[in-house]
């Protein structure tokens, strides 16, 4: 059997990276059980060009999980 | 004509490093087109010795915008 | 007399990561004088299992303060 | 909706280190659509310590696939 | 006010890597104040497949200047 | 006269890493002289994602030759 | 509560790099409880230009202490 | 006491590197009590310059052994 | 077939580094078709030691070509 | 046969340093012929919690020997 | 007797690069034997904030010479 | 004129690194003035393979003096 070693997926909210950090957990939890914690690696946006606001925000979050090997 | 590689600016902000993030973009337009995205690079914040409270909230950003070389 | 070259401490909140580095610095300035600023070194969260909520915030926070060497 | 960004997994064969990437592929495709590329990352073997024979090769195995964000 | 962190240029000459450090310089003080010093970053070429011959030197050029943070 | 410092070639195989590296040594025979050892970069697989199996095992080969600078 | 990660000192001492270490722990031990191992991160040292003497040795050292996080 | 921290060893097959791994492991076991784990650190040959042929596949292996310091 | 990923040449010249360049690339288009760019990588000379002179130019040049893999 | 190739050690003293390097290649002396040189890697300590003293030294060091690869 | 391990100095010239490596060769001459051959380092320049001219170039040039230790 | 960037210097001594730090600064000062500061580098040391001791201790002592550039 495999197991994961490093998994890190990105996830966006168009309000706060803190909400982008959440979804990113809420959509892994569908399909990794024993997700107990998380570590932000990156944070990005993209901007409107109209207006110059950040429309989307995009957390890079690696996960830890208790499968150890 | 030159072509600019990297740009990192540092913005701030008196409440949060996400405004002070949407600071640096807000200023940035006033002289680059074509910012289509951001990074956030350092967060750092100065302290107010007399309250001990975070006074100054600031983000060092790399913009990223569509001229290639 | 020896002087502090590095410290970097962890803090937490169940809010946001915003309020987990106002906690550090509030904790840190009872035993450090001098505090001017810092540096967000590292963003993790543990996630409740249950509901899969973050629910606690964490930042490692590293001081920079006024004695130098 | 959050996409994988980077995920990496250890398989294992009792025969050799080839066969532990392609075992690792194998489970890896039972979950993840549109692998299409791997790299080997770490090669790592357990010794049977009464013959001093390499009992389990596995392989840390990083996986390149469709979705980009 | 966000104020500039690392700005790093791309200019070119069709004749030496040194004209192209300074029309990098010229162009960028058409925007920038108080540039007093710059590194070079990168040296590159590109080639005329015909004659074989460098056709264009190019030079990455960080720039420094008075405005701190 | 110039000379190679650094030559870096990618071999394939349908079989084996193994033999991966043994076709990029022939083929960089026919063309460089005293090619003596060589050390294993990187090693990658592409996937037929039809049946899930290895179907090209790929090394990326650096060579060490005869010639000194 | 914020607990330390990270605490590294700069201790000195007229004699040798090792009674600099000594006195950089002697008084770390004031403040912070549970030292149970230092490293030596680096070592320098002042010159007396007169006699041209080492006349301080200095010697950051990084405390390991017993609370975990 | 003195105890071991590291050891890396070279060993070499003429057929494959796995039989290269193998027979490091066999060598060092000689010697060294509580092997439990290796890992492959680089993988180098030498080249047969008649034939063209590798014929002498060299595995640099780091083992892991129970003394723990 | 085998196709080069990395290329990086010496070439010299008793006038400039710019001329180095230059010689390097034109002793490796007999060879190699595609050259398409260049970078810098190193730039060292000898020094004749009776005079004191730089008398041989040398520039480390990497090619970028055509051919992907 | 394999060859050594990094073999690095940790040795310690009551006293000093200097001492707990001395300690380690005299150990290592009766298992490994031809040591003609040693780096030190690593400086720690382990300190006495009632005294607050350095109890003991200890040096991570990097053996250099005749046989080569 | 110490020897010398790494000597790098920053030499100038109004004109070029190349120039200001000369003239920290020739410097570097009047007090060190042996000196074969350099590397560049850096490549820096300070601009007439009045013309937009580079008006110095440095060069910081690492020495190689002939006392081995 | 040319400025020094970086001297780094390897003395001796066959009693201790100490003594061998020291050594390097008295040599140092018969050609260099000002140097107001070291730091130690490396640390190493010969053996003498009939009684196993260390017989020469050797520092490489990085310099800090007062021409800035």
């Amino acid at each position: 059997m495999s197991v994961a070693k490093i998994v890190e997926l990105v996830g966006s909210s168009p309000n706060s990276w803190k909400e982008a950090a959440q979804n990113t957990v809420t959509e892994a939890m569908k399909t990794i059980r024993g997700i107990h914690g998380i570590e932000i690696k990156d944070k990005t946006a993209t901007i409107d060009q109209t207006t110059g606001k950040i429309n989307q925000y995009r957390a890079a979050v690696k996960l830890s999980f208790g499968v150890e090997h």
